[in-house]
């Protein structure tokens, strides 16, 4: 049984702060339905898919903030995405900003969902590694406030089983961490998914400013081959309110080799047939984890504190 | 005070098997002179750099094994390699096939070691992830029996403190794991070297032969930008007894940028200024590993069976 995936990433353009989630939603239909001619069996969108990335701004007002959060998936917004995947048969996977109750009370999440083709939601992530920073920082030409506005991730990446493939989710800061990708190799997963928004401008450091195309897709194909993994890395691209994001959304196979990319800075649609199996190459032999791995070798990995 | 130290890397053309550990020596020397010319402080050598790359043969004989291993260091032969790096005040670095009583028996070890500008071994290291295979293999163009002539090494990355730096030693196979350099940063190093000898090809899936210098290039690279390190990593290199070994040697900086290269495949000297304070760069901001990483997060990575 051939179990070649064709996958599609949905790269968005810039969302404006004031754009209404149905302007957004009938974007990621056009793509969704320029996917389904072109035979995508499922789709990746990126993260914060639904409105602008608003931790650029400090915002004191929580309301003000919330506006940016999704209560219900789908909502009355996102419903007709559900809808028209549904019709089309087609599996996708989003990022949004979510406000529900865990654990008993009401948190904010920096979160992905994987969708089947049957329209059901077959897993949720919560972005685990949350860059950035907590308080105002005025110095800075725009904040990056996810310490912010979300809290972290509790739950480690996970494998889901879906369309004869098993799926992992991480969220844009985590595919900088090697971790990343070798938790959910380790727990089986054959393809990540990875959307992402990412200023060209890093305030911290801007002498690395030029290097960011670079390292956005160092770190992505050496996390494919290393875990003999699919990569599909998606971007909210472009100028989006005054802050210029990276593209160069790719498909990455399990050799790390890019093997699609976009080369706009709009909407755009990447895709490739995927062979899942292909992640045999490389986990067979060069990486067979069983044969090879030293797990009692890297006891600092896990220590809670990073002393030395 | 500046912490510019200039590093060399001494990539080694061929050796014959039959060729004599002081002809090898030889050659060693004079690139440690040329080295001395041009301002280095620290050179690097590749692993296994005294003899052919013997794992590629099964031998029965553990006598004509053992003719590939040092049982002192230094010995004889490799005396005049430390008299004239004390000369020249230059610290290095070299791997070797070392046989020596560890726990009270006699154990064999693909290792390195780190010498001091004094000629004192600050450091050594037995190498840890062994590639290849403990059985021969005839159909294979070429053995790689590193499974069958050493045992893996029992004590993880360290990192040690000379020249006013933290340097840690891997080799070879040991730099496609990510955890090669997560597990030598979270212990303060703040340069990582490498030695290898890597075939162009890989008997187990020759579909990915034409990847070598990119797989090369693409771990080293990686690892050095998700953990801030200087990375040195150095070839033995050319045609040897029918084999063809990879070149490409480099210096990498903590941005993962590649500032120095081999273009031969022959004994090549390559240098670079490395400030180590440019570490800083990357573990100050966006891999913070006290504010960002997440250790409870990562649960799989010291299991000791990778089971799904």
């Amino acid at each position: 049984m051939t179990r070649i995936i064709t996958i599609g990433g949905a790269q968005l353009g810039p969302i404006r702060r004031d754009e209404a989630r149905s302007a957004v939603v009938a974007r990621m239909i056009a793509l969704m339905e320029q996917a389904a001619r072109r035979g995508v069996q499922m789709l990746i969108y990126p993260e914060l898919a639904l409105t602008t990335f608003f931790p650029r701004w400090f915002m004191e007002d929580q309301a003000e903030v919330d506006a940016f959060f999704e209560t219900e998936m789908p909502g009355p917004e996102t419903q007709p995405l559900f809808d028209r995947a549904r019709e089309l048969g087609m599996g996708f996977s989003f990022g949004y900003a979510e406000k529900a109750v865990y654990d008993g009370r009401l948190r904010r999440f920096n979160t992905s969902i994987l969708v089947g083709p049957d329209g059901e939601i077959a897993a949720r992530y919560h972005k685990i590694h949350l860059p950035g920073h907590s308080e105002h920082e005025p110095w800075r030409a725009f904040q990056h406030l996810e310490k912010r506005y979300f809290e972290p991730g509790e739950t480690p990446y996970m494998s889901t089983e879906l369309m004869g493939g098993k799926w992992a989710m991480a969220i844009c800061n985590d595919r900088r961490w090697p971790e990343t990708y070798r938790e959910s190799a380790l727990r089986g997963a054959e393809v990540l998914t990875l959307g992402y928004n990412t200023p060209l401008h890093y305030p911290l450091a801007p002498e690395h400013d030029h290097l960011q195309a670079f390292h956005n897709h160092l770190c992505m194909q050496a996390g494919a081959y290393a875990n003999g993994l699919w990569v599909v890395g998606v971007a909210k691209a472009g100028r989006e309110e005054d802050c210029d994001l990276l593209g160069q959304s790719c498909i990455i196979a399990p050799t790390g080799e890019i093997v699609a990319m976009a080369s706009t800075i709009g909407d755009e649609l990447i895709t490739a047939d995927c062979d899942l199996d292909r992640t045999q190459e490389i986990r067979d032999h060069i990486f067979n984890f069983e044969k090879h791995r030293r797990p009692d070798m890297y006891p600092m990995l896990t220590r809670q504190s990073n002393g030395q």
